[in-house]
């Protein structure tokens, strides 16, 4: 190396400062937990490791269950049923963000035990459109060979309607599906049976094996009468009087509620008379998947003679959707849009408006915030806010609410209010009950939950329907379990599908986001701060004084002693450590200007921000 | 400048990202609001701005009442009172950061209205002893020249005890009064009321003025049998008959809930009941604050021959600083150690642990991870989760639960308990209603919660109470409320008190944060990208390869191929820049290259990394 050019190191720069912070220096922020699974460890992307064939054992003449996701969170459901050569796939969920993944798009399954088993993927089965069962479709069905997708009339355009906004993405071959039809698919056979639940063309399926059947209903509630399901629900679940049920696999949402969720049908009466008898503009917030209740809106608005207002996109596009399939039917002229809005008075206007949950951009918030560009909020609407609070979301719904308020508009929530504005789409406690007891299943994983959930769901199985203990297992995302000796046992195998989390970030999708998401999660607490230090290698001094550049750390233009005296440390420090060294050893003196200047900030400063040397030798 | 020395410009660099963010190029991230309220701003920081008297008219002879916390938001309680040449302020607290201030330790009311007339501030009245009432004393009692603070006896421990963790500051003179005293000070007469809380010694204050009285029952509830005041409540607030109050200051946190809160007793005699017939270990997760429970649950463990362990910090403390002062009087052998418990059977074990709101490092949250020293959850451990969820903490509960029921401990907690084992500290509606009665005043200012809450409590004193509407007012932080015409006239000023936030991060306590919040927010979303450049200022050309250091942004090991372009369009850059150029325009290559290299890593990862470009002359 010419000694007289200027040299770097970057590129052990980088790898130097990315590896301290795996093991830390005292003065290096200590990185936050990631959950309680290791991602794919950074010498040894899981994408690179060994196949899973050569870890898990094969399959014999079992039926193996893998649930991918949605059995340790509420969200990215995908469950994987494998027998003989045959693998069927049910739902293709994700996941939203959360505290724990920022920056991050979305949380998906991890897919690697399919990927490694492509060829013997027969099909997809979608029980409905919402994003917790197909989000993930448009990441994954490449990586799992595009296997063809089988689904329900609407399920299947809320598909492709996605898809369209992954015009590189090669098509997704999707067969419609009746309720009636069977679909022979290797060794298995797969049918449906209806479901009740907040959107229509919801499916539960019935995978017929040599050995008796695996059942999962979906996203579940029942239609009821004070807790007596309805005709209609009884006669679908009569049909597993004559189904020799192995295994079912059940929604565990809201197994902690006692009793019966409150029906649907309810919360249309109560909509019905909010919508006849509010004085000024109604302004409906709901969630665009509570499909079967937006529909009913528009259809009691209509009853009415009242016009509907449709703001949000998910909601535009869902109305679209039934309008165009023929499932909503109403006139051409009940469905206005906000500009033709003030040709008829407030009191004949609803406004169905995406954001209940104070989503930053949705169309409630902006209404509220005063940034919508065609609505403002005034004293005289009524907003009514027609969906329970997402955990997690309680703060922007909060200031949702003090938006509205600051507008004057009367409020009704879910909390406060005595009629029934809203009601889930997943069963309670005593739902689940009688759906048991309809199955009666020999084996049951409980599943579509958090860890806590699914155990209280294994002991209503155990205590309250009597299923014996070894007949239950919960499992967590990536656990296989097997139905072995034709039906005869069912264990969890001491190995594991691949599932470490898989996120989208930006383009990127994959599972070897660790070290970036610790990166951003120290960076959001105390910032960064580059050192860059120019050395004459010859004499081992500072050429110039050293340059210092900090983001999200302490506010600099207050902060000029601050960065005078750690100018005077690094010059310090540098030219201590290279006194009579020769040649020069960029690593040592990276390490320690590290150490000695973290260590100093966090004197001065008790913050700790990743400090990045870089040291241009000239 | 010597032409061969290495040059840099390293200041105009810092200043020029930092301005970038301010004035967003297409390709710098857009920054997210930070709330409503714009900080102080960067060339005029509000410590920098002119006094507050040079804005907000003189007082005249006006009560003047601030609230400068506490009324947009559940948290940082602060309120000013001012009458002639006199201030009292009501309460200190903090609240802890949220998701729109990553890195904050704690969030501040705005003092700057006091800080600029310390000389009239003649006392500081602490109402009880939780943190969002005095949580601000050790940042903000030197702020404003240290009056003398007036609390009564367990607060002033309290108080005294937090303050030893922060020895430098200045002593405070803490003046513990009795419910009984009058404090006279200047031209105002303070007298005090006890009230219902979680914590023992909670106080109601009077302010005496020539005009009436001003009344705060600081967080309040009610002790009563199914919605009928105790004998206790009547006669405390009876002495209301014989006072003029002029105007009424009240928490609203519960205002939003129907009938009366479930009174604390029915909790004791829950708990009362799972003590005594729990077997095995009996851990009870609560506040360290719901001091009077945590009191009680030692007490019924006596009776019943247990043994306490205290798990947790603040737990331990409050529970010494109680029985220090004799207000808790147990046998000196039934709160025993952690390493104790041995000695004896698991039935005659309870521990009371903090951490029941998920917190990662509480003494509850340890135990459930396996990362406590002495504890390990078992399945014959029933955990009690004694609390509700604060908003924002559902998650991190979730989590908990998750992590207990993994370890297969029996959980009892609020949401599906069928007995009483959590009651708020906040009065219900019906509660409010029945001191607005009690207290009969002729204004109302509701407080203590977001905006939303004190617009239904404005509801329930107008349409219940029958005060008039323009008695009423419903302020914001900073708000400037004037009692005119002694007495005739409830109005709120034009003008107001500063109220941008004040936070506490690592050291640094004041109003001008916003840039380092905004940094942290993009940080965390999507990193930082660090270009160090090496120019020959004589040719302008690349000294070498230009060096890249990203934390956050995307994994670099698996993106040479991106780093390699990025480097090619960096060299293009800043050549095709500075082709014809003399003399080099550093500013001018800067601000290209982050404009060039911001949209370029736009396009290949859709993502907006914060650029930052240095350029070393050489």
């Amino acid at each position: 190396m010419d000694k007289n050019e200027p040299t770097t190191d970057l590129d052990r720069s980088i790898e130097k400062v990315t590896a301290s912070t795996q093991s830390p220096s005292p003065h290096t922020p200590k990185p936050r937990s990631f959950g309680k699974r290791s991602f794919g460890r950074r010498d040894m992307p899981l994408r690179m490791a060994r196949k899973t064939e050569d870890v898990i054992p094969p399959i014999g003449d079992s039926i193996r269950i893998i649930p991918l996701g949605g059995v340790e969170e509420v969200g990215k459901n995908m469950t994987a049923v494998e027998y003989k050569d045959d693998i069927i796939v049910i739902d293709m969920g994700f996941m939203f963000k959360d505290d724990d993944t920022p920056g991050i798009d979305y949380i998906l399954p991890n897919t690697k035990y399919l990927e490694d088993r492509k060829s013997k993927i027969r099909g997809v089965f979608i029980t409905h459109g919402h994003l917790d069962h197909i989000g993930g479709i448009p990441y994954i069905m490449d990586r799992i060979g595009n296997p063809p997708l089988y689904t329900r009339a609407l399920t299947s355009i809320m598909v492709k309607k996605r898809q369209e906004e992954f015009p590189h993405l090669p098509p997704i071959d999707i067969r419609v599906v009746e309720k009636e039809d069977t679909i022979l698919l290797g060794n298995m056979k797969i049918k449906f049976f209806a479901v009740t639940h907040t959107i229509p063309d919801s499916m539960g399926i019935i995978i017929q094996t040599p050995y008796g059947s695996i059942v999962t209903p979906g996203d579940i509630k029942l239609d009821h009468n004070d807790g007596i399901p309805t005709e209609a629900e009884e006669k679908e679940f009569g049909r597993f009087k004559n189904e020799k049920v192995l295994l079912l696999m059940m929604d565990s949402t809201n197994v902690d509620n006692p009793g019966f969720s409150t029906p649907e049908r309810l919360v249309h009466e109560s909509l019905d008379n909010i919508i006849k008898n509010t004085k000024g503009r109604l302004i409906i917030g709901t969630f665009a998947s509570q499909l079967e209740r937006v529909m009913k809106i528009i259809m009691i608005a209509e009853k009415y003679g009242k016009k509907v207002v449709v703001e949000g996109r998910s909601m535009k596009t869902n109305i679209e959707i039934v309008l165009a399939m023929g499932m909503l039917k109403v006139k051409p002229d009940t469905i206005i849009t906000n500009t033709d809005m003030e040709n008829f008075p407030p009191d004949r206007i609803i406004v169905l408006a995406t954001g209940a949950q104070g989503d930053e951009f949705a169309a409630l918030m902006r209404m509220s915030n005063k940034t919508h560009k065609y609505f403002r909020i005034t004293p005289r609407d009524t907003v009514l806010l027609s969906s329970s609070i997402i955990p997690g979301n309680e703060r922007s719904v909060q200031k949702l609410k003090d938006n509205l308020a600051r507008q004057g508009a009367k409020i009704i929530h879910y909390r406060t209010s005595d009629v029934y504005i809203h009601s889930t789409g997943h069963g309670n406690r005593g739902e689940l009950e009688w759906i048991h007891k309809k199955v009666g299943a020999k084996y049951f994983m409980p599943m579509h939950g958090n860890h806590y959930m699914l155990r209280v769901h294994e002991d209503l199985a155990e205590s309250i329907i009597g299923m014996p203990k070894e007949n239950i297992i919960v499992p967590d995302d990536g656990s296989i379990l097997e139905i072995q000796d034709q039906g005869q046992k069912f264990v969890r195998l001491k190995e594991s599908a691949p599932s470490n989390v898989m996120t989208v970030d930006g383009f990127s999708v994959g599972d070897v986001q660790e070290m970036v998401i610790r990166d951003r999660k120290m960076l959001a607490q105390d910032g960064i701060f580059v050192v860059i230090v120019s050395l004459n290698t010859k004499t081992g001094k500072l050429k110039k004084s050293p340059d210092i550049i900090a983001r999200g750390f302490v506010y600099l233009r207050e902060s000029q002693d601050l960065l005078a005296s750690t100018r005077m440390i690094i010059k310090k420090t540098v030219e201590d450590t290279t006194r009579g060294m020769n040649p020069i050893d960029f690593d040592l003196i990276k390490s320690t200007l590290t150490d000695d200047i973290g260590r100093y900030l966090f004197q001065q400063t008790a913050k700790k921000p990743i400090v990045i040397p870089v040291i241009l030798g000239v």
